[in-house]
């Protein structure tokens, strides 16, 4: 019998119309339903009688949960239920929720005219931010908010296509005009962000450029890792900054398959930086492509504040101003630059800076380029004007460097482990999870200071930190309510100091006996430069009509 | 002697170090090490005497270039020459030059005040745009622009980080309460554009979702393509709206095989419309989830204007005003809905709209979510804004469709091929890419009427066609200049009308005896509502504290 009802039910058009209706939307209709049927109603029947026979209450209720078991069962037979999408949905949330990596927004609303103030979700209940990355404040530069005003009234809110249809315009040709003279190339492409930008580079040059091998650091942003999964390309992860490991790796193939090396100048979240002089190196030597992400590091570094490719040259670049030096720099040796407009330059969208065979290409065959409105008329304008105010001031990334080394050496005295390295990122180092999530929250609710706490996947579990970012407007006041602040969560919930992690002999590169100290990237002297000593002044003309790539019609 | 020589070379230290030298930096210097090296010395050598017997002024010259052949032989035998990158690149874009898809891209300054105007590159040489995807002027709208300047001033230019590490905010949070309430779904997410929304969520169902089968139009957008193609997953490529292939792909795999169904309410470059309704019937009977890109259709349809599947259950929207109508509508059926910020709405950035596990997963899981900086807090108060206006204001849509009537009537009226289709996109076939874009120049050098040419790869070849979006602003005044505008162009190049396609037997629909017209999505009945017709005003409330996505903290 039994045998026999399953092998109808199998045909059943019932069965088949309402399997996804008994969980989705009413089992007791479905009931009633399946009551008329021939096969269905007699099981039901005899089901109910024994439910009754020991409960009447929960008849019903027992009912339907037979049904339902009977009903899953016979789908399962024939292979005829759906998959259960919300079960996988859940299920793989639970998951971040078990291992502590489940993320819990800030609502931080940055205010312009108060930084580096926020309000939270009531206006009265401000904030300081500390782990920003409008890491100049050019979010709230009065320049940058003007051009930005002025242009939104009389071009409008958006640029109402891509820039094949109607969303070209002076802006865009005037941004990638400053970036690329920013970084001193020939041309520049600007993205909907730098995530976009990295992706779609990579992604193409693996799939156009046949038997690639992209040459990954290990810490590289996800957004390359994501670039050069697209690109199906063969990788090639070498150990962070570790040019002999990368050596070992590119000595492996002869010189005549296209290589590219892709690495970050400063890693954001450790805040080390990388020898791109040496990597452009290896390169010539191994005839490999070079790829940089300067995101971390545009506005920070260099006398005009191109990155760290223009830092390892700031004598000559300073000299040399707006031109480029009579020899062939490192940023002229790195083939391609990728960067954001989204931190030190305030607004949003990313950029690729290349000669014009490599930007004329990508115009030509990116889709995350071509397929995707571009950039707001206001915001272009105001990346712009942001990067041009930058090139022509030294004092910002000055102060910011400033108050970078005030916090590190003051918290490093009262024995906080900081993370050490040669840059601006300011990494405090807990290695636990929840314990960093609880710092933050301290540092939030007892003492109105926003620094959130930065977990797995960001950075390997065991390795948690809090992330601080100094600004030009952190000035040592605020950086004092900081430390004491840090002393206290550091002291209530027993974080591990510096002396904690010598004893297990380091973590991070904070009490590793055998990690030698980078000096800064910012020597004294450079950090004594006036304004005057700027050889020029950089500030570019609006060239109304320059091309950029090649291809713009005027 | 030559073969040993050859064969010596081939472990040459020397050769191998400096095969790239000899192109890229300084010939002589390599000639100075070459003369010392106990091979090539005598080569060079006996070289030199060669060439210094025939010329000597020459003689240097000659050496080097005598030395670079033997070298690049060399490095050919030795696979030790670099790929040719440049070369590549310059390649391939020289492949778009030949075949006529290299894009040139027009200078269009959109002007807010005097819409549909907008300058090239001096600002009084100024142009009307018929081709901008800002389909309801919102990116001129005065209380978009109005919410705009005010949160620039207030918040700033740049949200300053990503949406977990301080770029959470009541802006991104109004905006995702605004987007979930306009779907009318449980929560939403914003994401850079829609280009990175479809990519992203396509891409992560892919990954996650083993076994999952990717039932695609063959007419979606590039990003769904891109996004299909990095989710790994198997994929089924259906017959343009044809249910017919849709199902018979569908049915060859059991019900409980996860599937997604991907398409779009309004592909924009024809025009032609899904059905949505009859795609979740087979969603349903075989188990599949359906992701539906309303990014053409959202402001455009629907009494509320949340797309086409609002359109479908236009009265019982139209009463139900911001709540759910008490059954469960097209728009409840489809599980993920994407759209953009960046056409009806003005501004930029696109979105997903599901329920609350959906949003979550894609909030915890997705790279292209995580990993970048949030939008500009004045791009998403203007972009909440104008889906408000929208929701509540009716006028705008009727008007574009009415705009769009007249277009489409008056071409076709004087023969143009409009190809039809039910929606508000106005092609013009034209069927060759040079004519296309002559055609396209024409307009806009004589008649300063701006109107892209769209040619391989957005469309396929011999279907190149100008593509005419009306707006509100577009009253018939400008239509009627339009309309003798293109009748001049089609007459000057001489491209085909309607009865030239007829007697091919028809192109894109235009002239094929077989192809049965649809209705326009708007009735004349919808098109004749008034304001007081919707039932109650949608605005919302600016909620300060909702919660939208779960996770977030406020």
């Amino acid at each position: 019998m039994e045998a026999l009802t399953r092998q109808s039910l199998k045909l059943c058009p019932f069965v088949k119309n309402h399997a996804r209706a008994v969980k989705d939307i009413n089992g007791s209709k479905l009931v009633t339903q399946a009551t008329r049927c021939p096969i269905m109603g007699p099981a039901i029947e005899q089901k109910r009688t024994y439910v009754s026979s020991t409960s009447t209450t929960k008849a019903q209720a027992v009912a339907h949960a037979e049904i339902e078991d009977q009903i899953e069962f016979i789908d399962h037979q024939s292979n005829e239920h759906s998959f259960d999408y919300q079960g996988l949905f859940e299920n793989d949330v639970s998951k971040k929720r078990a291992d502590n990596s489940y993320r819990f927004f800030n609502n931080i609303n940055r205010l312009a005219r108060e930084f580096p103030k926020a309000h939270r979700a009531l206006e009265d209940d401000k904030v300081t931010v500390w782990c920003s990355n409008d890491y100049l404040a050019m979010g709230r530069n009065q320049q940058v908010l003007d051009v930005m005003a002025a242009t939104l009234k009389k071009y409008g809110a958006g640029a109402g296509g891509t820039r094949n249809i109607a969303g070209h315009n002076r802006h865009a040709i005037n941004l990638e005009s400053e970036v690329a003279a920013l970084h001193k190339k020939e041309a520049a492409l600007v993205f909907s962000s730098c995530y976009v930008a990295n992706d779609a580079v990579l992604s193409l040059l693996g799939q156009k450029l046949k038997d690639l091998v992209i040459f990954s650091d290990e810490l590289n942003h996800a957004s390359m890792i994501v670039g050069i999964k697209h690109s199906q390309a063969k990788k090639e992860i070498f150990k962070h900054n570790d040019l002999k490991d990368l050596e070992e790796r590119l000595s492996k193939y002869p010189k005549s398959v296209p290589k590219l090396i892709a690495f970050e100048s400063v890693y954001s979240m450790s805040g080390s930086v990388a020898d791109i002089s040496a990597i452009c190196d290896l390169a010539e030597k191994y005839g490999a492509m070079t790829f940089l992400d300067e995101v971390h590091a545009v506005g920070l570094y260099g006398p005009h504040g191109a990155g760290v490719a223009e830092h390892v040259d700031f004598e000559a670049h300073r000299l040399a101003g707006i031109k480029s030096p009579n020899f062939k720099t490192t940023m002229d040796r790195v083939d391609i630059i990728t960067a954001t407009l989204g931190k030190s330059f305030g607004t949003v969208g990313g950029y690729v800076a290349a000669n014009r065979n490599i930007v004329d290409w990508l115009r030509s065959y990116a889709p995350g380029f071509i397929f995707t409105t571009s950039l707001p008329p206001a915001v272009m304008a105001g990346a712009a004007e942001a990067i041009r105010y930058q090139r022509s001031y030294i004092n910002d990334r000055q102060l910011q460097q400033r108050h970078t080394n005030y916090v590190k050496n003051n918290l490093i005295d009262i024995g906080v482990p900081v993370m050490p390295n040669p840059s601006h990122i300011v990494p405090l180092i807990i290695g636990d999870a929840a314990k960093a999530k609880a710092a933050s929250d301290l540092l939030m609710d007892k003492h109105r200071i926003y620094v959130q706490a930065i977990n797995f996947p960001t950075v390997a579990r065991g390795e948690e930190r809090l992330r601080i970012t100094p600004t030009p407007g952190h000035f040592n006041d605020l950086s004092d309510i900081l430390i004491d602040a840090v002393q206290d969560v550091y002291k209530t919930l027993d974080l591990p100091r510096i002396k904690d992690l010598e004893a297990i002999g380091g973590l991070c590169n904070v009490g590793d006996p055998n990690y030698i100290a980078e000096p800064n990237l910012w020597t004294e002297q450079q950090l004594n430069y006036t304004q005057k000593d700027l050889n020029e002044n950089v500030f570019n003309p609006v060239i109304e009509q320059l091309e950029v790539s090649s291809g713009v019609r005027i």
